[in-house]
């Protein structure tokens, strides 16, 4: 960490500064430039607080050089991550693990329609949102618990694991019993209370990254649950919100090799809410496998005969297959194996 | 609301989408343009879900004309809310509501003391953390209950209302019995399940924006109180995130006239914490006053003898006097009283 | 374009409105709604100026339906434009054009040095920065004319056609004359009169997107070249700005498939400047070529005995092959040819 | 600037580089971390490139501490800049100079009804769009240089200095000649062509800020300027590029402030832009006075009999005056005398 004090600060005042970080444990070496005092901070500054740090009239600004992470860091832990899912893993190497499903369950009938449907087509987790996060008081909130039990019919009917997002702290002791992946949703990403419960439990937790949340805030609020002492976290980029307005949201595919230097956890692309078009997601899906993902989480929607199929962000189950086909061809030659 | 068909909509299947939506209870007007067929829907809109419209493969985009927000709007409210917050009311045309205190509550010395400076000074509420929203699970997360209990000690010392920030709906029941005016932090403005349970009580609350959160997401948020039952929300700016670096957040204050225009709830600011710089703290009160705020809710901390004090972004006791006595004269030609 | 007229706006004035729209030359629909009146222009609204319309008083909002640009737009013109550059073609069905070279052309050797080694691994274009637009007046702003004699020399030397920024109108006779694909930096993507100079002549020109450019004004800065007469144009998709700061900018590849939809220009991607660090830059044009993109603009710096080659977002010669034979590997599977 | 070295550099790596950093006339500190080593460089940096140390393989990161800009820094010029155009001076202490006038010069009689109300008002400089830079090629480009005609026609009438935006260097001699305050306008601010041929001169330029340009990059444009030997240059905040889309900019009053502690430039604020609205103008423009601005460019409409007054964003005569009314009585109480 380094600490630039203010032009013209007493040789006195400088001192100060400088016992008072050698007392949290930490040694100090003083750079004075032409305009100010810089302190470099040596030792493990992971537990200093940079706001105690400007709490002092003589400091200017504080910069962070080590990274505020521990255990999401892949400095400390070289070897990537693999995240055991039910009979899954994620993050394994030289495979690419695709979750997919409904954006809603909406009955039994669809939900295994799709479940079996997107096994077929290679497919390894089931996903489907029971509790749904909702801008609009008015609109469906989804089915709820009577969700999460249809899921797990369509579980025992294929044995493929089930992915559904949980909203509040709540529900953990329920999801912890009846959920194989628990998704945390952009909109709960800095919900530290949720975090730090799911945290208390052993259940492998997809992090989904904060519609306006910095790589380095993501990766904070994974070392909330692995702090809290559970390991089994799978990071999810589903794009961030930027001024461009023709996506409904950007999918930031750079965050995929950032994550992959910065830390060991598994990281998988949403590329159907980013879009927010059906259109799109292929090429999106392709380009996730092709910059490194570990995996994709994909919304796939049934097509009855009513005119009310391809949903504005799904694809329908026929397209799903081809798109699956291509990625299989592709991966071979990206070293990732569907 | 206006649908906007794919070009080459087939006759058929515009009658299909016509009756489709009259059967939702709405009338159609039909727009025949030369690239694309345009549906002007009549009606109340407000329920529909536009993703529910864009299901149809016929349809390329959906544009809400309407607001998507009902209680919350000032169209069918036209007169101003004013909340009652214990003896204090905010929102009251010609007046200005100064809510101030610690970021964090310390001690009871501390906060003591700092609340009887503010409310010398003209506060009227006292603010201070006791649960802390932290980045990082290292950094000091509050006092938690026992800071709770030292605000209760405050209010009875000054007869200020308490606010404070909550964290989760497992600490409904205990904040509805201790706090005045229940603070919902921007990481939390989407925490969907959190604004249920606070809208199931009658207990004001402070919503404050998200991040990266629209106006009218913002509002829609507002909505989901409003809608459970509890009347009583107050709007804070407290700064959104852009690109800019030079401060925390970048504070829109063009969202207080575009908040007064569009609904009736009071709508106040957040200078301390989106500058994060205590010199911007009054001149960004200044201007929030004279943009059209109903108060604001500013930082200020005690000065012990050591060095420490001068937060980073708090005001000191005799900095917040200073500031309030320049409001209080800009406050005349503006109609807002202190 | 649909107008929407502000509430209780009376029906003389919504006469007014309709006959003065009539008066333009379109046709007008009338929906009446509860909360307020629409209006449905039909015809032909590109030469319409939303804003003139909202200096009506009635006016309460106008959104436009048809898209604002005419001669880029895909809709007159669905087959995609290749574009002839010198004796290489981009946006040709089937093929991917890698452009590449040093950030800045620094000496005859050299230049020469890595066109001939960026052409032994594939590329058919030779980049390099002569005119440099630069933050700080201090830096280094290239060798100018001197640069543009080096570049012509590298060109005799390897047949590749060449590749360079333009910053002023004033030099538009030189590279009209000099350079064979002319490109347009993201800071000068709205410098409209070094466009419409551009647009006043044959050559084909490389548009940047803007730093803060919306897909749509990016075509509409394209639809300035194409509205004066120069239908060469391939954009360049080069990173937006956002709250991220770890990657310099964050490459939208969303942006790829949306401008393929909405135009029939060729569209590459430049993986270097975006990320702006050199280990990022393959998996990025892994995803550029699979999310389809028509090619890409990569740096490659040679490397010297001394330690300073690894440009921080440049590859060096050995790294640009690898990845060359890995895109190689993948075209087959998406049908691109390099 | 400090120097993060990766970690594991090796000594006589680090040794290398210290060398170096001593042949460019700097002294250095080795920070030996646990992590890494940091390297503290000291001396005059500003005429050193980070991006030239990054071409280091061992260099990590590169933090600037001093700023990169000297001219426009506070630092070296601790009295405000008052900058003097035609009769008026920018900047004076106590002093706050409206400049007012309609969006583009349409005719004789409108430019000079408007000039002369405005000045009746209090406004000391008239503004008027002869050059329209326009998103779109086919909306109105202004009367060009017939409207510079009228423009100075207008001057003649009522002594009002003239503010008109250029937007080509091809055109410095001629706006040298007849504008006394020459703006550049968002999109040109990094046409960095532009800004050196305005160096040349010694006319003031009113500089506003790019749609997405950080502050730094905003004082490192006015660097170019100030660089090549015209130091009147006044610097214009007109909202930046976000998100949020209900206003068409996010007007950024913090970095009025900002800007105030960081440079000794003038800088006044832009309401009518930003915000796109006109009924957003007033609130806007009393909180960039009390928020610390030295002025204000406002756009003001003539009402002829037609419905076609209320521009969208204008004011029109009658509201503009009463704005200034409420602003005589406000600068009172924060020392800016109108």
């Amino acid at each position: 960490m380094v600490v630039i004090l203010k032009p013209k600060t007493k040789q006195e005042d400088v001192n100060k500064m400088v016992s008072y970080i050698k007392d949290m444990g930490l040694d100090v070496m003083v750079n004075k430039g032409v305009d100010c005092t810089v302190l470099g901070l040596l030792g493990d500054t992971s537990k200093i607080d940079p706001d105690t740090l400007m709490l002092n009239v003589h400091v200017d600004r504080v910069m962070r050089i080590a990274e505020p992470f521990k255990k999401a860091s892949r400095k400390f832990h070289p070897d990537p991550s693999v995240i055991k899912v039910d009979n899954v893993e994620i993050g394994k190497e030289g495979e690419f693990t695709v979750i997919a499903g409904p954006c809603s369950v909406e009955s039994e009938a669809q939900i295994i329609d799709v479940a079996q449907s997107v096994k077929k087509s290679g497919a390894k987790m089931l996903r489907g949102g029971a509790f749904k996060p909702r801008t609009s008081p008015y609109s469906f909130q989804g089915l709820e618990l009577e969700g999460l039990k249809l899921l797990k019919e369509a579980k025992e009917k294929t044995g493929l694991p089930i992915v559904t997002e949980i909203m509040s702290p709540k529900m953990v002791e329920i999801f912890d019993k009846d959920v194989d992946l628990i998704q945390v949703g952009a909109r709960n990403m800095q919900n530290f209370d949720l975090l730090k419960e799911l945290g208390n439990t052993k259940k492998p937790v997809l992090l989904k990254r904060g519609l306006s949340s910095t790589i380095e805030e993501w990766l904070m609020s994974a070392e909330y649950i692995l702090a809290s002492g559970n390991p089994n976290v799978v990071l999810c980029e589903r794009g961030i919100r930027t001024f461009e307005t023709y996506t409904r949201n950007t999918l930031d595919l750079s965050a995929i090799p950032a994550i992959k230097r910065l830390s060991h956890l598994p990281v998988i692309v949403d590329p159907s809410h980013s879009a927010g078009m059906s259109w799109m997601v292929e090429p999106l899906s392709l380009a996730a496998m092709t910059v490194g993902a570990d995996g994709l989480i994909v919304e796939v929607h049934n097509c009855p005969e009513k005119a009310w199929c391809d949903g504005a962000q799904s694809l329908d189950k026929k397209q799903f297959e081809n798109m699956m086909n291509k990625m299989k061809a592709i991966g071979v030659h990206v070293g990732k194996k569907i």
